[in-house]
């Protein structure tokens, strides 16, 4: 049995409680060590009485497995494990491999509470344009009672479309009837608690909204939350939304999902409804999801989606090394605990695959950015152009970039996107999850200069791109940590896979049992 | 440079917050982890930034060190440590034998504050007989507003002496002066702040006083504080008094400062005046001093002490393994620990030593308590049998063993004693320490059957005898632990180096420095 098998069967025989198996998996030596809070106990019998005296270990879901090999024969695990209250531990063993296989020489185990978030009941500019409740719960559903946050793109009936920008506000009209995505979120029952903030006409990644403010990241404090879903991110992140009714055209759910430890979900693109939507490059397109509780993500996208799966469940998890490169060193090292992690949670087998797309990625970027920038522009270029100094210059200049795209830049450009959507097609074959961080980084700093953002920005774009160029379902679970900041774990599935793609990212979660 | 010596090298770099020497001994590879809290940094580069942004770590002491070595090469390190704040850390490096000497692969901290003692304003007649404050201090002196427990032993003026026993103090006079003991501290400037309860004339270790009750230990909930100086124990562990004026005949100081994780003196026999004092067995009784803090045990012991030490400082320790086996095996483990940090810490040398005492043991044992039991029958054999029923049964039972000793048994028992008394003295040299844990365990539970006190009784008092009965000053210091209970380390050395005894003991809590 190998070390990470060992690990695994004495975190099942914890869980379980199985104080045989537990005794079994520590060194019968006089020695063996096992340190937490402030008790170090010393020898397999006075573990051994610990443990029948204690009665059980709190259940656990072990987010992340690092392993270090000081020698041959010697295996250090540390796992990272969250408990079902939020309290976040840390496990080391050092296991030594013996004649009978390997076994614990020494183990030190802590936790620490997650600080409460305070709550603040004064809606915030920043994270609300309009705070409601606007529509009650119909009390019936599978959604009832869930509190929702919709961005501020999707229509909502007698009231207006700002968009996240009060020049567009101001001539807005008063919307007739509510996005088909708010309709449906709403007949399964979901209250409609307000209209939430967005970058301005959603083209931003960070959630600095120049007009209405960057709102604060609970998970992340001094950080912004990422955007351009920034509002309803951080109305679920606050807890004063259970759910976000979001777009994700190039990364906006799933970058402040990312940075604000949620989970989120770019689906399929076409796969749920954008009547009522407010484009913005409507190739990429996608009404998704933001969700502290998987399950509820889980059971609010089933009252998106349109249609059916095409396929079975994930079996088979794949990481291409190549395209984990492109994130930061913290985050590959959270990343390749997590995986492992991951793997011994699901027993799914993840192989590592070279799938091309990172050779290929400077091109497909950059004919993304081509494509979207266009599409942008022949969306507002007109408005823009009515409309001199309404944008921020940052967003400005991207439309503006749209504006220069040439006819034949722009078909050459969809030419490259065709290619790249059949290469991952290719690859990302039904039953299998293509695992990547989420972001490059965590969040940067709410005062981060302006350089340093738009350098954060191109290099998460390189990672979301793929889903957004390919029209690939994506979620996101908050399963990597850098120093005491979220990160997301992205699943890329194949296309009309999302159901799929949910369940494995919901069934990720299970702690280990017996 | 041997493991030991560089996992010391690395504490000072961190008492020093030396980065260059921190960032030295931490492995300089890719996975390199450091685990606490809620985060895990991975790589020498995080941790070399995590460490450059804290701005040092907080003081601490090193109080004890076990190491586990599951393969040639490497080696785990688990320091138990204390700030001063109280609050108790754990310290796991997993280090590796490199070509260029041992660096650190792996490490895990962690840390909890120690739960603050809720205050009890309520007299508690367990612990105090009389609560005053009974003598304001002068203001003036080295024990200025020291407030002082004196043990129901000694002559307060204008107060009865009760030793624990309702008859006796129903018959005691009004004493006419101080103690010489209780003067000496009053005229150092401390406050005579009450008088505390003890065993029934202080013939017991257990602090079970049947007729004022059991005080609570709060440094181990629901157990015993050890007697017999149990008021003073309990008074100075609560925090109600800075200072437990006490005796120690066979083991009434070091048991319950052992229980109660405080520091404990038992001087030289006859360097500590007995002017005032009731007698129990006067071979072997000596006034001595409780405290939480050992600078201030330093100082009073200062004001007590009638002459000058017979030699220089405490240059060496020694351990007899036959001795320390006499303990349970969680405690001979913490005991294993503590000497590793202290000799880190002092930088003195250890011996490993045969003294001859355990083969000697049983003899000198019984001898001891032959002798013990025969005097305090000499003591209070007329008035306890003027007065039946009056002491529980236990109690009396030890002083009709005393009853019961031949002129001859005793004799023969005297002689065994002086032999002991010489061939301690050979083995204990000035200059020396021979360390040994204070009690055979940690305190018993409260509702302990008689049969298992008694037990845990006599292992001890093979323990706490060979001081006892070679007149030796020992000093205990609350350096063991078994789980969360706190265990003395005692410190025996030659006659009539106290000073330097309790030098050994208050330096021996400095933090590491560079």
């Amino acid at each position: 049995m190998d070390l990470l098998a060992a690990f695994w069967a004495y975190e099942q025989a914890l869980a379980a409680n199985d104080l045989t198996g537990l005794d079994h998996w520590f060194l019968d030596a006089p020695d063996t060590l096992r340190a937490e809070g402030d008790t170090v106990l010393v020898g397999h019998t006075a573990i051994a009485d610990f443990r029948r005296g204690r009665g059980g270990a709190p259940a656990r879901v072990v987010e992340r497995v690092h392993v270090v090999r000081p020698a041959v024969g010697v295996g250090v695990v540390t796992a990272e494990t969250r408990r079902q209250d939020g309290a976040r531990g840390l496990q080391t063993q050092v296991w030594q491999r013996t004649d009978a296989g390997w076994r614990i020489a020494a183990a030190h185990v802590s936790a620490v509470a997650v600080p409460v978030t305070v709550p603040d009941d004064r809606p915030d500019p920043a994270v609300w344009r309009v705070a409601g409740p606007l529509v009650a719960s119909t009390g019936q559903g599978p959604l009832a009672q869930v509190r929702t946050a919709v961005k501020d793109l999707f229509a909502v009936a007698e009231q207006r479309v700002g968009a996240g920008n009060p020049a567009w506000l101001a001539e807005a009209r008063t919307e007739p009837e509510h996005a088909d995505a708010v309709r449906q979120l709403l007949d399964a029952g979901a209250e409609l608690t307000g209209i939430a903030q967005t970058d301005e006409l959603a083209f931003g990644l960070a959630g600095t909204n120049r007009h209405y403010g960057t709102p604060a990241n609970p998970a992340a404090p001094g950080r912004i939350t990422g955007g351009s879903s920034s509002g309803p991110a951080a109305a679920v992140a606050r807890g004063r939304a259970d759910l976000g009714l979001a777009t994700d055209t190039a990364g906006s759910i799933r970058v402040p999902a990312s940075y604000c430890g949620l989970y989120g979900w770019r689906p399929t693109h076409g796969a749920t409804p954008n009547g009522g939507l407010l484009a913005l490059a409507p190739s990429f397109d996608t009404a998704g999801l933001l969700a502290r509780d998987p399950v509820l993500l889980r059971t609010a996208a089933e009252a998106l989606l349109t249609r059916g799966d095409t396929t079975g469940p994930i079996t088979a998890c794949m990481v291409d090394e190549e395209l984990v490169s492109l994130a930061e060193p913290e985050v590959r090292a959270s990343f390749e605990a997590a995986c492992r992690a991951l793997t011994l949670r699901t027993a799914l087998p993840l192989t590592r695959t070279r799938t091309g797309a990172a050779e290929h990625l400077g091109e497909w970027f950059a004919a993304f950015r081509t494509v979207q920038a266009a599409e942008a522009w022949e969306q507002h270029g007109a408005w823009i152009a009515r409309h001199p100094g309404a944008l921020a210059p940052d967003v400005a200049a991207r439309f503006e970039n749209g504006r220069r795209v040439s006819a034949a830049e722009r078909a050459q450009a969809e030419r490259v996107l065709s290619d790249g959507r059949k290469a991952l097609d290719a690859v990302l074959l039904p039953g299998t999850a293509l695992l990547l961080p989420a972001t490059s980084g965590p969040a940067p700093l709410a005062d981060a200069p302006p350089d340093e953002v738009e350098a954060v920005r191109a290099a998460t774009l390189r990672l979301t791109c793929l889903a957004s160029l390919a029209g690939l379902p994506a979620a996101v679970a908050p399963l990597l940590r850098v120093r005491s900041l979220p990160v997301g774990l992205c699943a890329l599935g194949a296309r009309g896979t999302d159901r799929a793609l949910l369940d494995f990212i919901t069934d990720s979660r299970k702690p280990a049992h017996a």
